[in-house]
């Protein structure tokens, strides 16, 4: 391993080589299909986006009754669903694959004819919708206009071709899919709009830290007409009486003073002759109009709609060479690419392009050298997310290690669930500890390992007002935490505590501190105080150590609420125990009765493809001597059933790149089984060739080969560097070291 | 008379010279009563404000069902009503004497204890209330906190007494007398806020030109601890289940970036060991954030309190000196010192300290060498208050006469009821022609005359789309509006017009054109079309020349609604005819016939002393040969029927200073009788001895002194710089250069 010492600039020609070389690399940016996970609450979005671009340009067709998932009408993360057919606009800041609904705002529409604010009146079906990495278009049926969409990183992009007549461009302030309210808005001239929207209260927690995101919209064509709308609150009683326009939007034509409130939008209106195309470029800041500003000039400037496009797609084309694949069909490559695709949507760019950001809890503005990440949905990602960037974009991992140092030495604690600079509280455990510890142990070691481990104890240890670890006192006294303990799902928290803990041993170890090593290798099992033996369950317990008399193990299936787990039951977490796989086997009465155990859960159905506990599940076979066969055969089976190059292609939310990070890790033939362990377990991957492309800067090979000889779904032998290998999983050195993974398989029935 | 050419310094000098005379001049501010007009729908409010302040700091007590008069239960147009006993605050912009709820904003309240963002919760009664001009103090009975206001210009500035413990200061920027909803708040550190509040839609009218006033808060202690509060919308439907929040106001502590919505506010809490005082410093701007930064810098700075306090003392006593009286008992002078004290709050300074202001129409931000006033409520003041301007404060009057042509020159029309640089459209007729007219007849010429001209003839000549003429094709083809135009009021808008159009007739006459002053004149007494020798009323009349059948001389009683007056009836518009009082007498039948009819109006309780078009008809007796005798009685008898040392003591709105100029103008024994005539015509006056310091820069005279001999309320005779004079409406020039009016007066029981 190098360290980072280097500039990126050798990283950099070597894709500008690439890239010249033409035709077969450009291609991959035809295996990103961004339809993928649009559907079945996959949650992404098949929006224009740069590689973790701060702004986007998604479609918005979340809102009004004629769509069969209607935002407010039930639960509903994302700005778009393949499903639905009425769209009213394009919002600028959006999120991808998580499971509660959060920005998606500043939405901006084209309509033709008369103004109309209303988007359930303005509101169109659509038509002829394509999508690549980095563009999006459709036709609004309604308008005949062709809209689409590129994005750099902080600048949405949109190219509106209207007929001939009067034309208007609405943002629309009020509208999105956040459910926080209040806006500004300042049109600066027939060319310029500027203003702010709050957003927050992701997973509706922690409404009181809802913050800005400033903008300023730029557009090719003056303006003929423009103005501001505003719809207020109706005052009811008697004052209504007077108040002709009580409740009513109100247009304020020409107006060019900043407006303030929970329901307001700006328009420009044009009188066309002849048909016309209006380029409209949105910066985003979520700092300051001047930063909005500034990131429009320095990263578009006058570039028009085609040379930004250009520049996003030459962008994501160096994203995806990271990985070469040959073999597999259309299908199965466009379910790769676009997974790779999706892993580089979130964690994404918060800092402004002079460096500026929002701190976490200081309300301070920051400014970074480097680059500041935001969207950490740690419990998912830090189970295989986070390896696989370390894997392929050591660089960016090294850098979002960075910004949750950061965020600790802002707010005092490490982030749980981050998002623009706010602590969401989102799900549970410790996961940032597993991240840096799994970081470090796979060789990335160029950050500030002390703090990093000061603040791994801090999270651990505290146990006064921290908000990290609910139930610490009891888990450090008891082991476990009971489930009349107020802790919601304590008997998922003892386990990713458990998981954390282990995390935290690996790095004291690392770092040579045995004390440290000792003592949370000793917490990271007390699962086991869980276990029970007649039942052969994790299941909750009461403080006094006596078990929950209601316990079943099926409460909690299909995301209940529940007394003993967090998005789960009592099946779905009984795996759930990664660092200790051999541990949980000896509890389980040895191999085969474990073996047992896993067949039955796949047998009842109780596994859960479409959540995180569950999802490594598939790859505990090859802890089994002599049952490797059922890994390789499971996770092929589980790849071909849930992924599909299809809107319906992601089995559940997406978790900001985890579910895609597992399909990538899968098709390839490998995973990250222990989070905090540098190992990889190894299966029959999809593909006949798969070359990863290793930044020299931090590994000693350019790159690792995976070939897979016979079209099986099951592993017969294994060679690397030209030796046999029998350990299904082994440590990522030698692996990396060995260049070339060939993998004898054959065709097994078993799990089909 | 003199031109403005010289500088201001002369008037300076005269009134430093005044002032450090002592003790007689600083006695004057003793007769200032800000509570007078605070009830009885007077609409003034006992606010700490500087003459003509943008800023004031009122007590604000019209929210919540604690109070008699609630703001939201009924038509109410001030922050402050005397028999309310429950404040929620203090309002930092604020109108005085209106009859539409506007501003009423930024409204700051101390309070102790634990954080209460709620003002129906927070609200207290308060007790111990004292008003001067320029300070307010009151304690609150809940918090036992001392509340002092006093004000600069543009700088509201508070002193709280704070027992020891957990206190509070709240600035609620959702709580409001305007009906406008929206504004940003920014606690920029824990001794500053900034923020924003839209405001606008005055008289229920025109809110698409709704505004942001800016401002800007400092504090003389640190906060120990700061946040902002928002009170979101709350949702419906299915989503409303997940947000535990919904609805409920987030307290966002210790939260430092911009927050926008429709109900917000900001808070300092301070945790004192010892009572203490903070003083709080909030500075206004209707331009930018910048501009309340300098206004409270440059006018108030480091300065405290009681420094702020003595300059406005002073601003104050050098205004009141314009007027020395003699005689009288202590009520009346009250009355008289309280209503030249009303006189100096509206029009008030819309100019930032640079000089910035927006401008009308434009969107654009003007900047003015000298004043730029806004608060034309011109409908009201073309009738006396401008006389009386021009004749007390001449430089003042030509400066408004400048704002009003600046206005014009920014939007293409002249203001009708002008409001912070928005048009709000509300009452009737053409006003400023009047008000440009008396100014220049009265020898206040140093304005752009041509251009006034030429803005007054646009007004009463352009027939496509004249928004301050409505009707006017009518009027001019037919000398009336129909009752049937859809011109609201079609009577009182035809004797609006009608004055108008005298106006520009001695204004082109002055100008030497011919042609115009024969038009105008002739046009001037159309409303002959209008009178009805069968009932001896002026009626509303069909189109087609027949007379509006339904005619009910009652209609339209107590301001109710009715097809042919604005706010009155029949009687009340009778004498409404100022300019042609001898052709009305004609209409009537002679002298006698004139005199029965207005002896009817007062005993029918038909004659209206709380609103404009009435309340000269008692000079009206004047003009009967014989019976003048009758106007003074019945000006003596008003003034005392109707003003009163008290919160009641102002018959009705006082129309930014209209009532107020009445009754000065009437105590002191004369009165501008006929608009864009110099004329005045003279009464008994109510004191011994009044002393006009006249303003050399523009009068020969220095002074103007009238004196009554004997306690009557009728004339015996008059004496003119020791000559005998027999007319009782005399010329301006004359009377000025006169300097000594001696007027015997004897009692008559007439009218009482």
């Amino acid at each position: 391993m190098t360290s980072l010492k280097n500039t990126s600039l050798f990283f950099v020609m070597l894709f500008a080589i690439n890239i010249v070389k033409g035709q077969e690399e450009m291609q991959l940016l035809d295996y990103v299909n961004p339809f993928i996970g649009t559907s079945n609450f996959g949650a992404t979005n098949p929006g224009a986006i740069a590689p973790r671009g701060m702004a986007s340009v998604s479609p918005f067709n979340v809102a009004g009754a004629e769509n069969k998932l209607e935002k407010d009408s039930r639960w509903l993360s994302n700005p778009y669903v393949h499903e639905n057919t009425f769209l009213t606009g394009f919002s600028h800041v959006n999120m991808s694959g998580v499971g509660c609904p959060e920005l998606g705002v500043i939405v901006s529409i084209p309509t033709t004819g008369e103004l109309e604010t209303n988007h359930l009146k303005y509101g169109t079906t659509y038509s002829e919708e394509t999508a690549e990495a980095g563009y999006y278009s459709a036709q609004l049926d309604k308008y005949k206009v062709k809209a689409e969409a590129t994005a750099s990183t902080r600048v949405g992009v949109s190219r509106y071709s209207f007929p001939a007549g009067k034309s208007n461009i609405l943002l629309n302030l009020g509208l999105g899919l956040t459910n926080e309210q209040g806006a500004m808005v300042h049109v600066v001239s027939p060319t310029e709009i500027e203003g702010m929207r709050m957003v927050g209260s992701f997973c509706y927690n922690n409404p009181e830290a809802a913050y800005p995101v400033y903008f300023v919209a730029k557009f090719s064509k003056p303006a003929d007409e423009f103005g501001v709308w505003k719809t207020p609150y109706k005052y009811n009683g008697l004052e209504s009486q007077w108040m002709h326009y009580n409740g009513e939007t109100r247009i304020k034509k020409g107006f060019t003073r900043e407006v303030v409130g929970d329901s307001i939008g700006a328009y420009m209106t044009y009188n066309f002759k002849k048909p016309q195309q209006v380029e409209m470029k949105i910066g985003i800041s979520y700092v300051s109009l001047e930063n909005a500003k500034e990131n429009l000039e320095k990263e578009v400037g006058n570039s028009n709609f085609e040379s930004v496009y250009a520049n996003t797609r030459k962008a994501w084309n160096e994203k995806l060479q990271v990985v070469e694949i040959e073999g597999g069909n259309k299908d199965e490559k466009t379910i790769f690419y676009t997974a790779l695709f999706h892993t580089q949507i979130h964690p994404n760019i918060l800092n402004d392009i002079n460096g500026e950001y929002p701190e976490v809890g200081t309300g301070k503005i920051g400014r970074t050298e480097g680059t500041r990440y935001t969207t950490f949905s740690l419990w998912d990602t830090y189970r295989n997310y986070h390896q696989l960037m370390s894997l392929l974009y050591p660089e960016e991992q090294l850098e979002m290690a960075n910004s949750m140092l950061d965020m600790y030495k802002e707010n005092g604690w490490l982030p749980k669930w981050e998002l623009n600079s706010t602590e969401t509280f989102t799900m549970v455990g410790d996961p940032a500890a597993i991240v840096f510890a799994d970081t470090y142990l796979r060789g990335l070691t160029d950050f500030d390992v002390q703090t990093a481990y000061e603040a791994m104890l801090k999270s651990a240890l505290n146990t006064v007002s921290n908000p990290l670890r609910p139930g610490l006192i009891q888990y450090i006294e008891k082991g476990y935490i009971g489930v009349d303990s107020h802790v919601k799902g304590p008997v998922s928290v003892t386990q990713e505590y458990n998981i954390a803990d282990y995390a935290i041993a690996q790095m004291a170890n690392e770092l040579g501190k045995n004390e440290d090593y000792q003592k949370f290798s000793e917490r990271s099992t007390s699962y086991k105080n869980l276990y029970n033996p007649e039942t052969g369950f994790l299941q909750p317990k009461n403080t006094d150590g006596t078990w929950f008399s209601e316990f079943d193990p099926l409460a909690g299936t299909n995301f209940a609420s529940n007394p003993g787990y967090i998005e789960g039951n009592a099946w779905q977490y009984l795996f759930m125990v990664p660092h200790d796989i051999e541990g949980l086997k000896e509890e389980m009465g040895g191999n085969s009765k474990f073996e047992a155990r896993l067949d039955e859960l796949f047998e009842k159905d109780q596994f859960d493809m479409a959540n995180e506990p569950d999802f490594a599940y598939g790859y505990l076979y090859n802890f089994i001597p002599g049952k490797e066969y059922k890994a390789s055969a499971k996770i092929n089976e589980l790849i071909h059933q849930y992924y599909k190059n299809a809107p319906e292609g992601i089995p559940g939310n997406d978790d900001t790149g985890t579910m895609s990070a597992w399909v990538i890790y899968s098709m390839m033939g490998f995973y990250p089984i222990t989070p905090a362990k540098p190992v990889y377990t190894i299966v029959a991957p999809t593909f006949e060739k798969v070359k990863l492309n290793l930044d020299p800067r931090f590994y000693n090979k350019t790159h690792l080969i995976i070939e897979k000889i016979g079209n099986g779904n099951a592993i017969k032998s294994m060679e690397l560097k030209g030796e046999e290998i029998n350990n299904y999983t082994i440590q990522q050195d030698p692996l990396l070291l060995g260049e070339n993974l060939i993998i004898q398989t054959y065709k097994t029935n078993e799990n089909e």
